[in-house]
């Protein structure tokens, strides 16, 4: 087993990677804190896992009161409605604050039980494992909880730690190849911010990555846990280096919101908001234009959107505006200034900027 | 002006007291960070104060952003329909992640507002400033945060920090009566629990405080706000002392879900509790009754109830053991040794539990 160490201060916590969730058994016991345990899956997770992680849980002790939430799958119930519709279970079913959570399943569920674990009784324990690339290579790592609202994606949450990572690597031989695709957009996105050695290794391992071999999966899953964790133990609550980690994600934020949340995967907006990431940065004089054509060839090869939907810069600049990202100032993007070297711009030429989202298609190619 | 300091490390702040806003004007203006702010307040308070709070922001300078959200008045509008509301109506004002949020109001929109603060955007800056009795002794310090759900009370919620609080001692002028002895219930708790000089103190002076005299109720508020503050830097997320703070609580919370929330305030239901808890620690042997009489005769010298209404133990000890302070083990009670000395149980007795739950108009009396 691999483990991977968050450097939080009180609030530190292992990631676990293993292809057999019972080798892990004995550390998820030690995040188990009282004597009631609550999982939230989805739809399409609960008749795949559900059964035998109440079995983990309910085999922690007798006494031991397991209880499950089953939501419908999908972004567009990444709501307060949800969060809602799990409360009322913790409280009918008298869950106390010694209580545990668990989320099992996807950025979704990551996002929704994290939330209800940081407000529920204002906080209760709180247990990651994700069941997709995408969630266990970036957003069940660092803290971030949210749900989205009408008006805009991730406006409501918290900064919340989990008290422990679970990440079982043979979930992914159930995942849809759509969404394999989509988590390795996050992989790409580690690669491009912080470390062009594994950008490069990336590259020459995209069809093993995509074919599910295990070693390369779980060293990919590792290596990007491992720079998430770097950045965010340095930055937990994102007032500097951490927003680097966003690279990609104003343009992918802009592009989910003007297209309607769940037409494209989050892992897609990412896809192409790297690569218009990445023509911004060549727009502006700091990437060349060879390693920007690599991030765009690396992104399709992964099976991404290179492409951003037909749609008036307006409408995504509209979209900017209200990002978390944006200062009094005005938008802050993340760019490169190289493969593995991503630096945080308040300033950026607004002309140059309506080139990047007037681009569409010729992103890049001209 | 009175200045008392809350030690909380990183997130430490200082509560002002003093009966002219005007004098604290720059120690606000140095609580703000961006250029938005929204002052969160309700249909009673905002006819009084909101357009000089509203002046006093705008005042900070040109491009200074000031909006105001204006919430029904009362306990029954604590709720996660209000919160979404308020969050919308920054949403659409477009309020950034440096936007500050201010609690115009009492313990309700204070709970709201830290609520909205600690997840809008996941966290923005955020100042008190409390209209009421209740509020400056008690709610505005120490960084909790919640709504109601139907299920339970302050059920939702979150421990999040002010970054100041400012306290306008001559707002109490237009305060009600029956709140401002509402506001006396937490007063009279901060030294029954921790300070029997005070305690005393209070006795000799519960008229001059129901009598509005502005010195001796800018010392209730200072004292009462160094004992919170004092047990909020030792034990900011209530792990353990924190929890002292809870005297009356257990039992208050029970009567407010018994009668449903705003049939009676949230203080005067801590009044009673504070008389059932007394009652309680004379039946376990831990306080004398001598003590415990001087605490209902303040108790209701303050114009607050001290007789529960008619319900049965069964009731309330069901709607205690929803609450948060149950632990796995049973329900957690803040008990009395003495006055100024409670200490924290958890095996009391059941038999002599239901005797005080059964007790009605003969707590104390028999």
């Amino acid at each position: 087993m691999t483990r991977i160490r968050v450097e939080l201060g009180e609030q530190a916590y292992n990631i676990h990677i293993d292809p057999d969730i019972g080798a892990q058994a004995a550390d998820i016991r030690g995040c188990v804190m009282g004597n009631g345990v609550l999982i939230v899956t989805n739809e399409t997770i609960a008749p795949l896992y559900l059964e035998r992680t109440r079995d983990l849980f309910a085999g922690m002790g007798t006494g031991m009161k397991v209880d499950a939430h089953i939501l419908p799958d999908g972004e567009s119930y990444k709501t307060l409605g949800s969060y809602e519709a799990i409360i009322r279970d913790l409280l009918a079913s008298r869950h106390n604050r010694n209580t545990t959570l668990v989320a099992l399943g996807g950025g979704v569920v990551g996002d929704i039980t994290g939330f209800v674990a940081a407000t529920y009784q204002r906080g209760v324990n709180f247990i990651q494992m994700p069941t997709t690339l995408l969630a266990q290579v970036d957003s069940s790592v660092g803290g971030k909880t949210a749900v989205n609202h009408p008006l805009g994606k991730n406006m409501i949450g918290a900064f919340y730690q989990p008290v422990g990572v679970f990440i079982d690597t043979s979930t992914l031989t159930t995942l849809p190849a759509r969404e394999l695709s989509a988590g390795l957009a996050e992989v790409i996105k580690h690669g491009a911010l912080a470390d062009d050695a594994y950008f490069g290794w990336i590259e020459t391992n995209i069809e093993a990555l995509l074919a599910l071999d295990p070693a390369t999966v779980s060293r990919a899953i590792a290596r990007s846990c491992e720079i998430k964790a770097e950045v965010v133990a340095v930055d937990e609550r994102e007032s500097g280096r951490r927003a680097l980690l966003n690279l990609g994600h104003t343009f992918g934020h802009a592009l989910e919101q003007t297209l309607g949340y769940g037409v494209w995967l989050h892992g897609e907006a990412v896809g192409t908001g790297l690569v218009m990431a990445a023509d911004l940065s060549v727009r502006l004089g700091r990437l060349g234009l060879d390693d920007a054509l690599r991030i765009k060839r690396l992104v399709a090869a992964a099976g991404l959107p290179v492409t951003p939907p037909q749609t008036s810069a307006e409408t995504l600049l509209d979209a900017m505006a209200i990002d978390k990202k944006a200062t009094d100032q005005g938008i802050r993007f993340v760019l490169l200034d190289g493969i593995g070297d991503a630096v945080l711009v308040d300033d950026v030429d607004h002309s140059v900027l309506l080139e990047t989202l007037d681009a569409g298609p010729r992103l890049l190619s001209s």
